[in-house]
Order: structure tokens, then C-alpha cells, then sequence
């Protein structure tokens, strides 16, 4: 195969503080489906053009944020082969199997703890339950749909301490690649790290910062401009928080808008963005551009959209 | 890395009858750059994001068509892997290397002639002279764009005899995935494939008809259904042959235009699709839905359609 | 008030042959909304952006096609004048006032025909019953949409025989503009006139042809092209008659889409367009440039669009 | 005519502290095209779709704003009656006439000053120069357009005192239609009020507030949310001022982005709206609801867009 190693991020696992409120959210607003709830009362959600199983798993408890983000490898040898290059890679900490079906419809998951200070798992099978529009003479999209809609979950933006340690392990062990990049100061210290396993401008983003294993946002993706339009009015209508948006980003060039969940987790919807290659150049921005770069029609670094994470 | 093998389709070397009018059309119309003409006096071109030298190349002759379709893929190693099995497999013939430097800017390719009757060649390398926007805080598209402008050259259709070793080449050798097909009658017997390398929907398709090597289109991609109705209007303002569209594809998803080269070549330009993984399951579409399989709005097979090759 | 005399199309009242499904076509396809029955079986629909009471009027009978077409004028005042006016103007045929409340929630109304053979009728009051979003504080759109939902019911093409006459009491009478004409042969015959009193590209429009009384299409205003792809796709997935498009009109300009109800007669969905005003000079058609001036993009002169009609 | 009396706003001048600067704004930036100079130095421009010889003017002076706005009405006896009646009405003061020839190509024109302070005057004739792509067969949109291209000038927002006085004055004596306005505290004060003399949603509005004769933007029409976007690509690319936006209007439920010409003055480019008739029930907003009246999604009253004026 041509793409091997670790596909795609397969899963986010987010805590929240009131289960029903961000169900509702989460199904009504963003416009997942709920497609089962396990033993400990977490809730199981997917996007109408994913073919696993679930991508969303919801847990209540008294703090915002998340508990980890799992990737889907090629094949169990792939699985074992990661486990033991993360084990002796001194970057991967807090190493530990679990069980499979401890995740619904899902096997076994090698977690770890990243440089970053975020909790990451491997795994090499979820159910095929399929998308909504099956895979016999399918229509362009399925009849039903409620909120934003987005297709599929995209990636996690996350905040933490060591972002080089982080960067290694990603690039080094799980074999990604670096896309984006924005350096600060004479030194031209990296400070935020766009990471692909893919053709997508990214799968993974981080942000330097003085704490472990913070939360900045969990993306999904929309068709078009078009969506996101429509995506700012349901947020209004629904009365859900905004952040910011509609706007592109400068870095990706996605057309964005980013909103919070009842708990208090950072949303995006976004549309757009190019074709990655792992032989295209890594785009770099200075910390002269962080305007542009993060958002680019209002060019200002946002304070809130830096700082609040959870 | 998760990509692997082969990468991408890295260029296609189109025949033209005209080639003043074939550069008019490539550059004003579809809106390609010129970047280069060698000493038998092809002319090279490229899209505004891609990072390689070229990804059209244009040959003046006396019948219109395409000469080859050429991959890059991973690394001299992958190169030569691949050489040694496809001289290997019984699928391949008239396989031969080309030197470096043949082709403007690109190393050496290992050419050969598939069971469809096309020939296709794999490089490790082509110099990655940048992409219009550059690497260093890029704006989200360039200034002085014109015609339709696509991004990229994304995917070829072509038309062929043995689609069942064509198709056994590409999985079994190169490591594509079938992402959809169309089968007919009672003994479902597949009449068109179409393959990826990548994330993408396609990177190359072929129809089953009696007739080796034929060339159906060549296609490149646009950001949104908006620019397809804009190239729409350029198809009209500056007198193109329009084929079909706009309209929306049932295979891929995809919103697409078809028009024609002064010579006869089809073009495509195209927006949306899906995000393929290789374990997604491969899209089936059945002969008596080969109607809105083609085109979804329509669904009614277009004789022009599908008969006109070049 | 700088709006005067005629202000809208306000009804048009189709027959079909199947009451049901043409209700179901008209709410669940198209997306207006079932407003009311009368006491004869007719049932009253509205776009989701009118104030009026209603602007679609379904009978069921033998044959498709146009009963009468309504037009609001702007008080009582101007109604018997309009109706005096066209008593003497030699140009109205076969008369009448049809009382108040023969149409629910409508005042009287004045009947005539016109050249074409065309019924079309004036009134001046109906029941402001509010649109979907209300009048305070209001939402960009109302939930629980379904369908293509246009925001209002635009305009109708009609077919007929004097053409000459029908302009004539639409501009010298009525006081409607001719926005954009097509003439034909060396005497630059009048073959299609578009016709407007308001802002709007096109209120009514009419083409010469030899039959009195023949209907063409009624037509419902989308907000944008992204739209009319979703109309497109709906068109698929309901399995509605798909006549032409999605494309654009070189007449007017618009982005358009055309379909059939379920006894025939004609619909359209379309965006854009530009803004008339009674001074800006008429937009001329040669009949050479009857393909693109019909579908800019086909450029070809399509025989069932121009020929059937119910 | 069904339309009649005010037609359309005709022209608005400006007043701007470095005239090359303003030029190179108007033109690159907004993408209008200069269609003459006068002896005095002033600078007229138009948008690509208006049939009249201007629709902007500059001056260069020390300090920035509007100097007046324009009206076309329907004919000399319009514009006599109508000064007549503004002569008469005490709404109108520092009434005049300015002889035909005072702008390039335009007749006389009446002068008065409105209750919140602002200049503006009536004309019945200004040359008809054409739009860009003509009357005879054209084309959807013209070649050489250069940044935003809106098609048309729009209309104005102004800041002054006596809004009741101003609204009296457009509706009583001009006939125009109050189709939005703001109404504040338990006394339903109207402190924003949107106004019509056509099928648009707002020709002019005005903003109550304790200064005399302030200028808010000038707006210009664009043909989609897609060319909103593509505008707020150009404000960055451009290093144009951005005040706000790309959103939606919650007023007039228009797409919108807001940003500064050299000298300070604002402009809108838009998108979107409804068909507004005379006889639509006036929308009302409270204040409770002012965000998402003026900034939907935002939903925030946003100080310096409310309180910087020219």
C-alpha cells in the first residue's frame, strides 16, 4: 500500500461535564451520530462519512478536556513494531496495552504519553460499521442530516511544554510529516508544529507552551465555504458559544469557524486547506506573521484563542 | 513515512496537433504556467501549487492523445523495487529506462506499457522548483492567475482491453487501492476501476472497451463548486469545446466540467470528493446505475461521453 | 411610494393530474409549505420568505399547465384603474372580477387574457400571514426546511402567438420594463421578451410561438449556485424528472436548475441575476446567440427545452 | 412604471486626505474603474455592471467623510415636484440647485440637507455610459476585472441626530420604505432605521446618534458569500484596513465584510439580502437582540465598529 504505518487519526476522547448537554451538542449542533454508549457511560459518536465504527467518545466527569487521541495503524505487525520503537525511544512515557473492547467495537490500543504530556494510542482494528451512504450505488450525501454535518473528524490542536520531543515523535518514530511550522525570535525557536500522516495539511498540530497536555481544539471537516456559512448561523441560532470565524487560517489556508462545546471544548468546523506530499517543503511562518498566519483576514494575534484551552 | 511507494501522479505527456494553440489553451484557458520547452521542443507546465518542476508535458504531432502518464514515487530504492517486479510480473511490457534529464529537471524513469495498453513510468526524482505562493508565510493563492487556474493535476481516465491486469498491476504490484468500480451484468464483471495512491478519490481510472490505449481525460482540480461554475463561463467566454457539465459526478462525489484541448484531449476540472483509506471499503455502482454513476444529476448514460477518446 | 402600480407576481395557479403527488412535489421536492385547502379541493402553498398568504395554487384536473397567473398591485385605486385601462385597451380578452374570498385569504380580483392567450388576473389585497422567520429579531433562515426550499415563488416563461401584443399591454399598460428581448432574422423579429416591474431581471417572460396559451415553466428563487447544486442533488435522490442544468442563463445571467412536477409542468430553481431599473437599456439577443443567450454554457439550442410545454 | 420617483443611489462623494493613494484603493483594491476627472480634480469611478457614467467621487481635502449623496429620479417633473415638496416640508434645509455639468455628464441637480445633517441631492439625468459587458449579446461578467469587482454601488450608512426628521423625509415625501429598524428601551426609541426605495433591503440607513452629519461606510454589491471571501483574501493580501468580518448581517441578513480606504473612510462589499416590497412588515430589532442584529454570528455590539465615523 501506498499509505502505510499510522492512516489517520481514528479517534478523541473528550471529557465533559454534563453528558446529556454535550450530547446534544455534539449530535444536534456539530451534527455526529450517536452510535453506542459502553458499561462506564461513555457515548460513542461518528460522522455521517467515516466507516469505523465511532471517532468521538464522550466521558462526564468534573473536568473539561481530553483524555487522548487514538490513530489507526496498517496492521497488528505495525502495532507491535510502533509499540516497541516508542517503548526504547525514550520519548513515549506512561507506556501500557489495553484490552480490546475496552473501546466499543475496537481491539487492542497501545497507549502512551507524548513529550507534550498528552495521553496518544495506537491500535490496529475498529468495526467497519460503515458510512451513511453505503457502498452500493451511494448517494452524494445521505437524507437526514442535522446540524453542521461535517463528514468526517480531522484533527486536534493541542498546547504542551516539550513540542521538540513531541515533533521527534512524530516525525521520527510514527513516520510523519512536518507541513507548517511558525518559528519566533532570532533563534527562530519552533513554537507551533503541523503534523500529517496523510495528504491533509494536517492530523495533529501542537503549540508551545509552559503546561503539560492541554486541550486547544478537536476539527472536523466541511465541504465548502458554502458549510461554514451555514455553520456560524447554526451557532447562532443555537445559541452555542463562538470563538472565531468565519475566517481562513493563514497556515492550512482552511476556511474556519471555531465555537465551544457546553463544557467548555474548543470546536472547529472547516472547509479547504491542499494536497500534502511528504516531499513538499514545509511552509514556515515567522512570529512577525502569527497574525496572518493563524488567522488571516484580521491579521491580530487573539489572546483568547491562544490562552483559553482546556 | 505513512506515504509511501508510489506518491502521486507526477506528470502526463499529452499530444497535440497545435502546439501555439495547445499552449494558448493550457495556459490562457486552463490557466497552467509554461515552465520550460527542451531541445525536441516540448513544452512544459505546471499548476500554481505544485511544488515540482512540471506535471503537464506537451508534444507537438499528427494525432492527438496521451504518451505516458509518469509516478513519483518514494526513493531510487522504491524505483528499482518496482522495476525489478514489474519486469517480474508478467503484467508489464516493453519496460525500458530513460535517463535522467530526458525530461526537463527529472531523473531517470523506468518506463513501461500496461495490460491496457498505456504506457506509464515511475521516477524518484524531479527538481521541486516551488509552488506559486512559496514557503515562507504564503498568501493563500497567488496574484496574476488566470484562466481557470486549477492547483494540481490530479488524475487521469483512461481506456483500455484488459482492465483486469491493468487493475492487478496497480493493487498487486504498485500498492493502489480500488476505491470504486462499476460492475455489469449478471457475472458483475468490472467495466471501469478507479485507483488511488493517496487520500484522494482517484489518481488514475480506466474504463474496459475493446481498444488498447485510448485517453478519455486528464484532470485537474479546483478549490469549489463556485470555480466550476467559473470555468464554466471561461469554456464559454473564450469559445472552448464544452463536453459535459457542470454537473456532479456519482462516482467520486466530485462537481466537475469537461471540456477539449484544440487537438481533441478532454480536460476535466473538478472540486469535492471524499477522503480515501486504503481499508475503506471499495464504492460498487451496478450497470443499470451507471447513469447517475457518471453523472449524478443527468443519469443518463452520454454516448459522446463515453465513446470520444483520443 | 417608489414602488408603484404592479408590484409582484403573486400567484400562479398550475393544474395537475394527481393532487397528492404533486402536493408531496411541491412540499417535500420544491419545500414550500401546505398553507391551506379551499372548499373546491385546491391547495395553497408559500415559499418560506413571503408575507402573503400564499403564492402556489394546485387543482387537480385532466390536463397540466397554467390556470392563471396573479399579480399584486398596489391599492384598490390602482387595481380599477388597471382594470378600466384594460377594458378599453383593445388588448385584454374575456374580462371579469372574481369576488373576494373565491381565493382564500384574497380580495377581488380582475381577470383577463391577454394576447398570448395567457389568463392573468390583478388584485390588491391578501392576507399578510408573515414569513417563516417573522418580523422581530429575526433568524437569517427558519428551521425545519425541506427540500430545495426557495425563498420565493420569481417569475413564469410563458408560450404564445402575439407576442407583439402581449409586450405591448405588459409595458404601455401594466408599466412593466423589458429587461432583455432575443430578435431574430433580418428583420429582427421579436422571439422572446423578459419582462419586469420591479428590480428584478424578470417578472414574466413570454416566447413567440404558434399555440395560445402555453406554459413554459414557474420559477422559485435560490439564495446562491451552492444551492442550486443542493436542488440538483435533491433532484437525484427524490428521483425527480431532471429537464436541464444545474448552468447558467445568458439571459438574465442566472444559475439555474429545471425539472418537471409530477403531471409535467415545469419547474425552476435558479440564484442570481442583476438589478433592473426602468432606465437601463435592454439587453439584446441575436437568434445566432439563441444557444448560449438560453444556457451559456451548452451554447446549443436544446428542442424539448424550447418545445415542451403544458 | 412600476418603479418611480427615487430610482436608485446614484452617486456618493467622498472626501479622502491623499487622492494617488484613494485612486489605487478604489480601483486595485475595490476594483472599480475611473471614468474621468474633472477640472477640479475630482476622480469618478464606476462598478462594472452600472449603466451610468459614475457612481463614486473624490476630493481630495484635509479631513475624510462624505460630502454628499445622489439620487436619480425618474424624470425633470419628479425632480421638480420633489423639490418643491422638500422646499416646502421644513425637513429639508440649505436647499439649492447646481447646474447641470457641475459632475461630468450629469444634469441639475437638487442640494439639501436632511435632518441628521447629511447633503444630498436629487438628478433626473446622468449619462447612460453602459456596463462593462454591454447590451448585445454579453457576456456573464467582464474580462480585466481587478480586485473585489463589485457590480454595483449600494448604498450608504449615516450617523446623525434627528433620525426621526430623516426618516420622515425619505418616507413621507420620497416614498421610501422603512423595511429594518433598531428600537431601544422601554419607550421603543428607534435609534437605527434601514430604508428602500426599491426591492433592495436597504438603499440608505441611518444611525441615531448626537453629532450631526457623520459617514459609517459606503457599501458595494458582490454576487456571493464565495466573493466575500475572495475579498477578504485581498483586504490581507492587500494590506487594506479590515474593520470586520467576512459574517453575517443579522439587519438585512446580508454576507458581509467591513475595512478602511487610505483616509479612513469605510466600505462594505456584501452579499445576499432579500426582495423587499413596500408592503413587507417593517422587521424590528430590540436592543437586547443589537449583536446579533448587526453582527449575527459575533453577536457582540462591537464599539469601534459602532462609533468610527468619518
Amino acid at each position: 500500500m501506498a499509505l502505510t504505518g499510522v492512516l489517520r487519526p481514528g479517534h478523541v476522547a473528550l471529557r465533559v461535564m454534563d453528558l446529556p448537554a454535550a450530547v446534544t451538542h455534539y449530535t444536534e449542533v456539530l451534527g455526529l451520530r450517536e452510535v453506542g454508549r459502553d458499561a462506564s457511560g461513555r457515548v460513542y459518536l461518528k460522522a455521517w462519512d467515516e466507516a469505523d465504527h465511532h471517532s468521538v467518545v464522550l466521558r462526564e466527569t468534573t473536568e473539561a478536556g481530553m483524555d487522548y487521541m487514538g490513530w489507526r495503524v496498517d496492521s497488528d505487525a505495525t502495532l507491535d513494531r510502533f509499540a516497541g520503537e516508542l517503548e526504547r525511544s525514550g520519548l513515549a512515557s506512561e507506556t501500557s496495552w489495553i484490552a480490546a473492547g475496552e473501546h466499543l467495537a475496537t481491539g487492542r490500543r497501545f497507549r502512551f504519553t507524548i513529550p507534550t504530556g498528552h495521553a496518544m494510542e495506537l491500535y490496529a482494528h475498529k468495526e467497519i460499521t460503515g458510512c451513511a451512504t453505503g457502498y452500493l450505488n451511494p448517494e452524494p450525501w445521505p437524507d437526514g442530516l442535522q446540524g453542521m454535518a461535517p463528514s468526517r473528524f480531522d484533527h486536534c490542536l493541542l498546547y504542551g511544554d516539550d513540542l521538540d520531543g513531541t515533533v521527534r515523535l512524530f516525525t521520527e518514530i510514527l513516520g510523519f510529516g512536518l507541513t507548517e511550522q511558525v518559528v519566533a525570535g532570532p533563534d527562530k525557536l519552533q513554537i507551533a508544529a503541523f503534523l500529517s500522516c496523510s495528504n491533509k495539511a494536517h492530523d495533529v498540530a501542537f503549540i508551545r507552551q509552559p503546561m503539560k497536555n492541554k486541550f486547544h481544539h478537536a476539527s472536523f471537516q466541511l465541504d465548502s465555504w458554502h458549510e461554514v456559512l451555514r455553520a456560524a448561523d447554526i451557532i447562532s441560532k443555537k445559541k452555542v458559544s463562538l470563538d472565531l470565524g468565519p475566517t481562513r487560517h493563514g497556515i492550512t489556508r482552511g476556511e474556519t469557524i471555531y465555537f465551544f462545546d457546553p463544557s467548555g471544548n474548543r470546536n472547529e468546523v472547516f472547509s479547504g486547506g491542499y494536497i500534502y506530499y511528504p516531499d513538499k517543503p514545509t511552509i514556515t511562518w515567522t512570529d512577525d506573521q502569527l497574525g496572518p498566519a493563524i488567522f488571516y483576514h484580521d491579521r491580530k494575534v487573539n489572546d483568547a484563542f491562544l490562552s483559553v484551552v482546556t
